[in-house]
């Protein structure tokens, strides 16, 4: 089986994909109310297409054993697919580029960190959730409309996933 | 100073206010990715109206000193505005029902703990954003478009809150 490592997760590596939904000074940010907090302003670009709504979701994610074996990705055709860690722990991300089919050669695997969200351009393919270490929790922003909005599609090869 | 002391959030006590967004069995849920994630499906109704979009932000709040001086609210007419906290601790929401002028004798407090977000209802009063304990991160739905989407009324007695 070939085998991918995890890269780190980093808004410049992963903008083919979408965006990383992190605390970041190079994000647009200013003091609110009273100066008591931070606003990091409008990190993802949620977009539930033009006849869908954006949704608020909690997903409860059980732990992948690694080495992890990725046979299948899906893909949102018609809208954005955002997921931020609500305790705290690392998780995989595997993606390949949006397009008809995802190319074997194409898929990227990066480690978040618990304090980095991603968020799925629409038509991106990438792996269903992959928690590590314990059950975690993900609040999640996608979309619900009329259509079909979830495509799956086997690889013809197995990759294995390893940390480092 | 007139006090009230914090009650615990609840998804029925908040109902006039908007939703909780938290995990629970009263919420509609179901299995996916092959068994190996829960989802808490639509927990809030997201909101941007007609003319806006929802985006997504992350405020870090400096915590507040308790008991705690209540003296404004604001709103959000345009707009629903949801509040996740990322860092797992508790934090405080002061609330009073939408309409011209929060009522000093309809505000509501409530103390949420670390797995319960909370969104408000477009025009619903509240307090700015109160973490305790430490500095807190938090994901926030709210909206972006045309048109003033932030009013602020002073209190005319402030309130003082307490834990218990």
């Amino acid at each position: 089986m070939r085998t991918l490592r995890a890269a780190p997760l980093s808004a410049t590596a992963f903008a083919p994909f979408g965006e990383v939904i992190e605390v970041s000074d190079a994000a647009h940010h200013y003091p609110i109310n009273g100066g008591t907090t931070e606003r990091y302003h409008d990190l993802a670009n949620i977009d539930p297409g033009a006849e869908g709504r954006a949704i608020v979701s909690i997903f409860r994610a059980k732990p992948r054993a690694l080495p992890f074996a990725v046979r299948m990705l899906e893909r949102h055709p018609l809208g954005s697919q955002a997921f931020m860690p609500l305790t705290g722990r690392p998780y995989l991300v595997v993606v390949a580029p949006a397009g008809d089919a995802p190319r074997p050669d194409a898929l990227r695997v990066f480690l978040a960190q618990g304090t980095q969200g991603v968020n799925y351009a629409p038509g991106v393919w990438h792996h269903p959730l992959l928690a590590l270490e314990a059950v975690s929790d993900f609040l999640v922003i996608d979309r619900a409309g009329p259509g079909e909005n979830c495509e799956e599609a086997a690889l013809a090869e197995a990759l294995g996933i390893h940390l480092a």
